[in-house]
């Protein structure tokens, strides 16, 4: 005898539907409901079929968060709470991780049944969200925005973060400015190298080309790009960082070169990762809500599979200033 | 029309699974018949159904990796490997987070049609892998061994890393010892504490009690931990760690109450992750291949997928100690 939802839920006298929300833990669901379908199921040795569930629904309730470098510590910091939002919302993450953006990447991403997709790695020339449309799978921007202009994002205006870090190493009498810039590729790189440049503008201050590399977000790439600038013959006196995770490259490049931070030189990074707050690290920064960031990803992905609809959403999050310890009074010459 | 993998296999000129293969990226097709049967469905608008493949193979090729804390640094790390691991088998890594382990969380994996599951935090009590059992679930333990001997396992020995550490600390003179233990429900801190013990007992030296904590493997837990054991009246000169993101915490209570590394304090991580080698950190820890331990399980549970009576197979790595900067002789008293 096969078992289905029906017998389970005329055993625990509720409707169908409730057994399928009970047994995936659905927050809509009580507990005392679930623990009497999780009892009645168990009593049957019912167990559901997804893959009969998601021939009958069309749906799989399965999201996939595209990442092309899972290498990248940003990406470890985001998981969780995508996770743990979507798992509210009845959803499960699933990893998909690719090494290149090709016109194959979509295909294997509809290939997997997903109601949806998370794209956290898209650079501007990203061949999968075109593909996507064409497919018309739903899919968000997440922290980058990619080649297509319309789709919904979650992401970080830097400008006001900006605008406080120029402010202060300017007050402090910094004068040569050096950047670790993201790829030129991304929108991030794109952002805050705009925000950073109006911010120094206003004060006055420039970044010569000379004092300028850019490098892939891994603390790998950020520490051969920093020590670079920092072996010039009139190296930088303070070093923008194109996210927390190059800055941990330019602290490390910067204790290999036997100089001190912020004695020698000062660094800022950006995200505001936890690592960053630690006492052995202590990195300034410029923040922002990252968990929230996450959260209204998670909740622009699922509104756009169950409202197809909906207006277009970008959800912006401010960014501020972190003060911490890698930022100083330039040496006097 | 409803265009199927026979229309396409059809025109790329090759047979029904090639399609299949070819479409999931698997590394047995050649790039070439990629190419032609890539083409094929394109031309063709061919999308093939995973829902459709799942009901007539009775197999999804997803795996699920649980982990009951995601925020831990160590996942992140064996995240890559296990993905890049299974997707060259042709599997598909699902990530698969819970807050508790309970007996409804080996319903939710069923539920979620995966061909079998990763258990990287199981505890000696977990209820997880007995409920897999029940069900027929492949299951494989992931660095720590649950609570049912008997299942497929890839750890780590420490016995070798621990005996070369203890070695070191008892040539430069430390005799007050101390160690900030992980969860005494946990296979690698039984393992770690036993091969801590025994190394120590070997070179005369002990553990007193008042020189131990228990905390889990996180970094703010560690620092807490850490931070107790350094205000006491007569301080441990060296501290084991129960692994390198608890040592991170540890370093982080040192520097927060004004101790040096190594000078007031030696300490020593398990794992050797990334971080623990950047000149910032430069920590002093225990390590093994941990790439390779990443692709052994996930070896396993695709093995254990394809073969269901395979002869139970436990795969273990070996430790070493690997110096660095965070050991020293004690201060002489």
């Amino acid at each position: 005898m096969v078992v289905t939802s029906r017998d389970v839920a005329r055993l625990a006298g509720v409707s169908q539907p409730t057994v399928s929300r009970a047994l995936r833990d659905d927050a809509r669901v009580s507990e005392d409901t679930k623990k009497r379908v999780r009892e009645a199921a168990q009593l049957l040795g019912y167990v559901p079929s997804e893959a009969g569930r998601a021939l009958s629904s069309g749906r799989t309730r399965r999201i996939g968060l595209l990442v092309t470098d899972l290498d990248n510590q940003f990406y470890s910091h985001i998981i969780a709470p995508v996770h743990r939002e979507l798992e509210r919302l009845g959803y499960q993450l699933m990893l998909h991780t690719e090494t290149a953006d090709n016109e194959t990447v979509a295909e294997r991403l509809a290939a997997n049944g997903l109601d949806g997709v998370l794209l956290a790695t898209a650079t501007v020339d990203s061949i999968a969200p075109l593909r996507l449309r064409d497919r018309g799978m739903p899919f968000v921007y997440f922290n980058r925005i990619g080649s297509l202009v319309g789709a919904d994002a979650a992401v970080v205006d830097p400008a006001a973060g900006y605008q406080d870090a120029v402010d202060r190493i300017a007050e402090l009498g910094h004068t040569r400015v050096g950047a670790v810039l993201g790829p030129a590729n991304t929108s991030t790189a794109q952002m805050r190298e705009a925000a950073l440049r109006a911010a120094l503008t206003a004060r006055g201050l420039v970044l010569a080309e000379s004092c300028v590399r850019r490098a892939p977000y891994g603390a790998i790439e950020g520490e051969a790009a920093a020590a670079e600038l920092l072996a010039g013959d009139e190296p930088p006196t303070v070093l923008f960082c194109g996210n927390d995770v190059v800055a941990y490259g330019a602290l490390n490049a910067a204790r290999r070169a036997g100089l001190s931070v912020p004695g020698d030189v000062s660094i800022i990074g950006f995200d505001d990762l936890p690592e960053a707050s630690w006492p052995i690290v202590d990195l300034t920064t410029i923040g922002y809500d990252i968990t929230g960031m996450a959260r209204a990803a998670a909740d622009l992905i699922v509104r756009r599979i169950e409202h197809p609809d909906a207006e277009r959403s970008e959800i912006t999050f401010a960014s501020s200033f972190v003060p911490r310890s890698t930022v100083a009074a330039p040496r006097p010459r």
